[in-house]
Parts: structure tokens; C-alpha cells; sequence
């Protein structure tokens, strides 16, 4: 037994990815993996890292939720969220947030102030103004980055894409190419698993969704069994194609399998990612109550990061961990 | 193998429900059940069928659905549905409606006409327009017997129940009862599941949610794994206190059972509402490619109705079924 925290910032990540779009979201991953350590070392409750690590990310706007979200089909922002307690099972959720600074937070006050676990577009933000947590207008969330990647994505008349690098121009790109061939997107979505020492787990997972999305769209994020889930046995968040997500109820497959099929953390994970989802659709974080991690993913590469009590460290984006 | 067609019309009916109220809604799920055999009959795709016959069961007041929904703490309605077929694992999910007559079939347009799964709140409302379907006043949708319900449970300061009878005053009644102890809950959501001859499998569950729950709170009913599920084993949909499906993800978890577990659908059904989910919250229904069905539930009694190939037809509320 032994703590462990992991978290990501999206899959999908090209190989192509510039430098200088890799680098500010390896440091960003760094920083937040660090606040969840020493948050754990001080034996902070698991659901109080993960709600404090995925606050921390939503906050970065490198990573798409929370200040970094990316627009819906009329431009405007529609975050989503959810967070689960392993040992209680308690979860919250929320969707159709377009003013609150930290969704993962008004999860967190939906699971522990409502007799409800999920609250949704102008409920949850009337619950917002009622408990008195931060927002904003709504313009804080729309970053020029993202208005262009809007812009290309009504362009190419492209949904199904996420947490996109700015498309360049590219006259010999095959009209049947999928978006996930172009080396062009980077799958969204935060968040953070994590076990204490005591075998004791949370999860929690923030998103703005899909670029160009359409307006009330739901994804698996906010979703307990699809984006996010934990028991006492695993904690799990997902991230990808929504919609592959759900129908997948990916995050309590893994905890299933395991749960009723014997397997470890990691053949659950892999099995999930590489047999059962669809080619470039998921990457997944899970942690065991016996503290292992598993990160597999079926996209090019996904930006995670994790630490565990024995001293691994690890922050990286494709198969090449970079350990420190 | 054979086709077989099951539904209900919501669990935890007392056993002191009076005739009154007991004989029209035995005839209405009478009724739908000859609607959905009719179909099967006629080789109508268990996709479409559940969509007929959810939607007959929403057009009837005497369900928390469409036409009979609960209201919100506001006095507003906000209905959600979902729809899954069971070979292709193609769903669709609605929830915040308040004008659309069928949400079932806006589930189902959700599924086949854009590229996400999932649409709620305003953007499900425009998309109800953009694609026709029947809208009306929202009043259309409050019944006075419904208005009284929610009167009740504010006076009661009371969110966690649904679908009610119109409570007697009872002075005799302790304070510390619980809702469900009160004899005077009948848990909303309709549903229903179908296979046809050839083993293919489709589920439908659409709701009005609670009786004084919070504006924009989403229960189990539009959830993929919690209110609905369907994959080529089986189909399954579940009725009761959406936040205890939502957590066990309780549609998800008989599939998986039979599937990681190799439990049989009775055996898996049974195991989710009798040893995993809370006493007195939860009734599901079920069927299995070969045409086998099960209804279990740990509440005081469910309307529940279903038939076989082999001439099998059962419309029941409590455990003494009526065999016709």
C-alpha cells in the first residue's frame, strides 16, 4: 500500500506537436502533479486532492476546461464536470456551466449540499450563485486560440473533434482523412485520480467539451460509468470522443472487470483502451487501491503525469515517458 | 430464441394503493404491452417498438412521464429520456425538455441525426424544433393532481420521492418516517424493453424525475449504464431514486454481470436490485437476447407488464401477478 496520485491534461496528441506548444503543458502537468503530492504527503483527503488538482488545471488555459474550454457551435462556453468519493461512492456532477470559474468545485457542492448528484445548465448555475462560488462573464472562458480553432472546425464542418492545435492550411489533406489522422487534435478533458495510503480513492474530471459542439450537448464527462468512476477498489476517469465514452461506459468497465472478472488494474485498463474502444477514441487514468497506476490509450499520445509514494515520477505525452 | 416485450409504468407502489387508482393504470399497461406485441408481431425493429410504446405510455397522465411528469420545485416540468439499441449499442439522451410532447422521440432523433448522444436543457429544446417534432404550452404538462404532489413534499420539505399519490393527512404519521415507510410512493419513469426473434435487443426509459426536485437536476433516466442499457446480450432499463442507480450504475452492472461473470439474466438482475442497490429504491427490467425475461424490484410493488413468443403474458404490481 502506498499513495499515489495521476492526472492528464487530454489524448490525442500529435506526434507533430511544436515545442512550443508541448512544453508550457508538460511544465502545467508538472506543477499540478506536484501541488496533488504534497497535498497527499500532507494527508489530505483523496477527494480533496483531486477536487484541488482538477481546480488547478481548469485553470490553466492550455488545457480544454475551465479557463481554456473551447466553444460550442454559437461560440459560447458549456462546461461540465464530476467527481466521485471510492469509499462512499458519493459523486456530483455538473453540465451546461458558462459562468463558474471551477466546475470540478460545484460538483463537489452538488454531491455535499443537494439531496441530487447532478445538476445542469441554468440549475446549476442558479446552485452556483446560491452557494456563493466564483464566476465570471463568460468571456473569460473564450480564448482567441480557441475562437480560430471554432473558426476552422465550422470551416472543415467538423464536430467531432476536441482540444485542437490551430489546423494549418494543408492544400494536399484528403477530404476522407478523419480528424484524428490529421495529427491535428488533441483530445480534451482534466483530471485526477488519486489513492491515499490507506487504499482510500477519488477521481474527478472537468471538460469545455468538443470544439463546435452542438449547443446543450452532453459528453461522458459529467457522466458517473462513462468519464468518471470509483469504488473501493479503483478510482477512474476517462477522456476522448465522448460519444464512444458512453457507449463504452468506460470508466465503470474497468472498475467491472476487475470486480467481477478477476483482473488487475492494468489488464482491466489496457483491456478497455486497446480491446473494447474504438481505435483513437480514449485515454484513460485509473489507480488501484494498492496504489499502481495504469494510463493506457488508444490516441497518439495523452498528456498525464503521475506520482507514487515508492518515488516514480512521471510526466509525459507519448510512449516516452520522461521520468524524473 | 423468441421475441418478448417487458415495461412498466414505476416502482414502489404500496400495497394501500385503492382500486381507483390501481385498475386504470393496470389497463394502460395492458394496453401499451398489446401495442408493443402487435409490433413485434409485425416485425417492427425492437428499436422501434420500445420508441411506440414509450411513447403511448408518456401520452397517459396516470405515468411520471411526458404527459404525467412530476414538477420541479418551481412548478415546472423538465422531462428526460434515453433510448439504446442493443447491436449497433447506438443511444440517444434527452433531459430539461419542457415542451416536447415525446421525449422518447427526441431521444431517438438525438441518436440518429447528430453526431453526439446526449442533448439537454435549451439546445435540446432548439433541436426539438429544428427537427419538427409535436411541441406544446408547457401547462399541457402539469396536472392538477400533480401540482397537489408537489405542494405536499414542499410542505413536507420533502425532494427524495417521486411519482406519489396524493398524500392523506395523517396525524398519526411519525416524523421520522421515511417516505417510502409512508405507504404513499409510487417511483416514477416508464420503460420498455424488446427483443425480437432474431435476438435483437432494444431498451426506452423516459421520465418527469422527482416531485420537487431541484431546477436542472438530471436523475438516472437519460444516463447510458444507470436508467438505460442495451448490447447484444441484453436490454435493460431501471426505475426507482435515480441518485442509487446513477451510483451503482445499475443497467450497466446486469450486462456486465452476465458478461464478466457469466451469470445468467435472472441471476444478474436479481443480484443488482437485491444485494447492490438500497432497499426500497430501485425496480429494473430486463431481457435477454434468447427472449427470457426478468423484473425484480426491492420496493413494496412495481407496475410491470410483459409478454413471450411462446404466449406468456403477465400485467402485475405487486408479487401476485395477473396471467392472462
Amino acid at each position: 500500500m502506498g499513495w499515489a496520485v495521476a492526472l492528464h491534461g487530454g489524448a490525442g496528441v500529435p506526434f507533430s506537436l511544436p515545442p512550443e506548444a508541448r512544453q508550457p503543458r508538460e511544465e502545467a502537468l508538472r506543477h499540478c502533479l506536484q501541488i496533488g503530492v504534497k497535498a497527499l504527503k500532507s494527508n489530505m483527503s483523496p477527494l480533496d486532492v483531486v477536487e484541488l488538482v482538477v481546480r488547478e488545471l481548469e485553470n490553466i488555459p492550455h488545457f480544454n476546461a475551465g479557463r481554456g474550454s473551447v466553444p460550442t457551435n454559437k461560440g459560447t462556453v458549456e462546461m461540465e464536470a464530476s467527481i466521485m468519493d471510492g469509499n462512499t461512492m458519493k459523486c456530483g456532477a455538473v453540465s451546461g456551466l458558462s459562468t463558474v470559474v471551477n466546475a470540478i468545485s460545484l460538483a463537489r457542492l452538488v454531491m455535499d449540499n443537494t439531496p441530487h448528484i447532478y445538476l445542469a445548465f441554468d440549475g446549476a448555475e442558479d446552485f452556483a450563485r446560491q452557494q456563493g462560488v466564483e464566476t465570471v462573464d463568460t468571456s473569460h472562458f473564450i480564448t482567441p486560440e480557441n475562437i480560430e480553432r471554432l473558426n476552422q472546425a465550422k470551416e472543415a464542418d467538423r464536430v467531432q473533434i476536441d482540444y485542437t492545435q490551430p489546423i494549418q492550411n494543408d492544400a494536399t489533406k484528403s477530404e476522407t482523412e478523419t480528424p484524428f489522422a490529421n495529427g491535428d487534435s488533441q483530445l480534451g478533458t482534466v483530471g485526477c485520480v488519486a489513492v491515499d495510503s490507506n487504499g482510500n480513492l477519488a477521481s474527478a474530471t472537468s471538460t469545455g467539451g468538443l470544439v463546435n459542439k452542438m449547443v446543450g450537448r452532453i459528453g461522458d464527462t459529467p457522466l458517473i460509468g462513462a468519464g468518471t468512476y470509483a469504488n473501493e477498489l479503483c478510482a477512474v476517469f476517462a477522456t476522448g470522443i465522448g460519444e464512444a465514452l458512453i457507449r463504452g461506459t468506460v470508466a465503470r468497465d474497468v472498475a467491472a472487470m476487475m470486480e467481477f472478472k478477476g483482473l488487475s488494474l492494468k489488464e482491466a485498463a489496457d483491456c478497455v483502451v486497446h480491446e473494447r474502444i474504438p481505435k483513437g477514441t480514449v485515454g484513460l487514468v485509473a489507480v488501484f487501491a494498492a496504489g499502481e497506476v495504469a494510463m493506457p490509450y488508444n490516441t497518439p499520445g495523452m498528456f498525464r503525469a503521475c506520482a507514487t509514494e515508492d518515488g516514480y515520477f512521471e510526466v509525459a505525452i507519448w510512449s516516452d515517458a520522461i521520468i524524473e
